[in-house]
């Protein structure tokens, strides 16, 4: 029984269809330029997507803007995590203090950062600078009983493709997204196996750093989530309220909301990637305007990025999150999108093609 | 019978031995920083090499500077490439005017560019732009005699340097290295059996898009070349002027000098990779300073960076050269320092580390 959402979708009904014809036509550009056709490998691919998602002849420099949607869960309660669960509110004050890994990213690769708690254990009043979003103090125990309630989870997706809306206006042209939650592999995996199949071995796995006795007990409490739930691709809004997670919900509707709008999307890891199965089995348009970052060290991700039919730009072995991975993809996207835009084709430059 | 050169001893002279207590205490301070123990994968490794090789406590951000070198093959008569020989020369007015691939690359990440010919078929003056090292008119076919005489290697290697440490001089503190010359994948191909122990079939691949029949011809021509020279890594200089290729020598050279300078060498493909075997022959301590950037699509570059130790930043299925996979590794060079840099330690955040 599908659940009526009229909030989610009236987001869904904005992604458009990118053009096959735009796509064609940058190829067509693409082999024209100086150098030996389809040199640039993952380059040139990148930027024949992205020309066709943008929908413009030649696009400018991208004005690159990070969303860090932050989370609590309830089943962090059964030792899913090698950290404390405060470390997440804990992260939120570094955030805004400048200290953490996506903030020195963020400013080595000149994109606004942010930060969003869409949930966490906080009480009180935020950081400076940290928006509040809260939904809730965290999301129940997704292994006892549905993590969130529909309308939490529509709410947290609206307030995701608010945040991303809100970050367009402001003159983003391009957005990185990512999340921070300890214990947020956990519904991570959980999804990969509702929605992209992914089995339980691996899609379970260490996360910030748990043992293998760790990584078994995770196992069986997803194991245990999805026989109590019954989560599938069908209902993703189910499957998301049921095993997901306020900063996940976030996510896929950021990349709705950006999806809508031509904005490409940089998905972080292996959280984010559980969004886009979210975002994708809500709206398979969605998936033109998604460019899976890097294959993360987590065992699942790249079966998640196999089933989101995303190849990924980069392979460092990243298992931090928070955008991270997202962020150094920026300059990636920028470098494709320069190639496209500013090479000389063969006939401009008076440079001899290949012989027939 | 090592030939004795001067010139060249003088830059492996300058060439300092890293200081592992360098990188140990670099290692030390990333993992005090707020993310999971080596949570940033393989950004964590190079910050740690790079600012063993900096010698600084807290290198700043780098000021990147790229050279591309371009040279002419006498080889290139028997047909090895998929291009006419003319496209070097064409292509250097090409980067002159700013629209080969390497010109919008360089202007993305917030590089100066630096090309010098240090030996292609150009007659009369260069384009405006271009610096003029012009050692001879392209190399020699090494198929039937030396490419280069030792004299002429030795020149293009102290060229490559004067050029390195120009860059130096005027404020680059990153170097990317790259090269054009058509038909170089063959002398690359010839330096990775040599100096690397790369079998003959896994050396030579297809360059700019060679067929099948062309491979196997180019094959032969590597298979004589080794035949008649004897080249080994016993003699890197009498290897690099039978086989090698003028741009190939500038590169090692610029290679030595940035290592001398302490500053990092981001290394780009397949020839340029050559050109890091003739470097590390000459003097093995030159390796703690060169980044590998890309695993190029030509078959034997993996072998190549194996041999020297290098595990490639990017694997997007690049073959174009110019530096193109150099200049996309500068930004994960400067987040990887960025990273090191800025963050803050778990103390002095207050989060919580892990349990122990």
């Amino acid at each position: 029984m599908t659940i009526a959402s009229p909030d989610v979708d009236a987001l869904i009904a904005r992604v458009p269809a990118v053009d096959p014809a735009r796509e064609r036509a940058a190829w067509a550009r693409l082999d024209r330029l100086t150098k030996p056709p389809r040199s640039l490998g993952a380059l040139e691919a990148l930027a024949a997507r992205l020309v066709a998602v943008i929908a413009e002849d030649l696009p400018g420099p991208r004005v690159p803007a990070i969303l860090v949607f932050a989370g609590d869960h309830g089943v962090a309660a059964r030792g899913v995590s090698a950290y404390p669960q405060a470390v997440t509110v804990q992260m939120l004050a570094n955030f805004a203090r400048g200290g953490a890994a996506i903030n020195a990213l963020a400013r080595a690769v000149g994109a606004r950062l942010v930060v969003a708690d869409l949930g966490t254990l906080a009480t009180g009043p935020l950081p400076t600078g940290i928006r509040d979003h809260r939904i809730a103090r965290g999301t129940r125990d997704l292994a006892s009983e549905p993590a969130m309630t529909v309308a939490q989870a529509e709410l947290a997706i609206v307030t995701g493709a608010r945040l991303a809306h809100e970050a367009i206006d402001d003159g983003a042209t391009l957005l990185a997204l990512g999340e921070m939650g300890i214990g947020n592999t956990t519904p991570a995996a959980a999804l990969a196996c509702a929605l992209a199949g992914v089995p339980l071995e691996l899609a379970v796995g260490p996360g910030t750093g748990l043992d293998p006795v760790g990584v078994a007990a995770k196992r069986d409490v997803v194991s245990q989530a999805l026989a109590r739930h019954r989560p599938t691709a069908d209902e993703p809004l189910r499957a998301l309220a049921c095993v997901g997670g306020f900063e996940i919900a976030g996510l896929a509707g950021a990349m709705l909301a950006a999806a809508g709008r031509g904005v490409p999307a940089i998905v972080d890891g292996y959280i984010a990637g559980a969004a886009a199965l979210v975002a994708q089995a809500m709206c398979p348009r969605v998936q033109s305007a998604l460019v899976a970052s890097h294959a993360s060290r987590e065992p699942g991700h790249r079966a998640v990025l196999a089933h989101l039919g995303l190849a990924p730009l980069l392979d460092l072995e990243l298992r931090l999150g928070e955008a991270s991975g997202a962020a150094l993809a920026i300059p990636l996207v920028q470098a494709a999108l320069a190639v496209y835009r500013e090479m000389a084709t063969f006939a401009e430059a008076g440079v001899s093609d290949r012989a027939p």
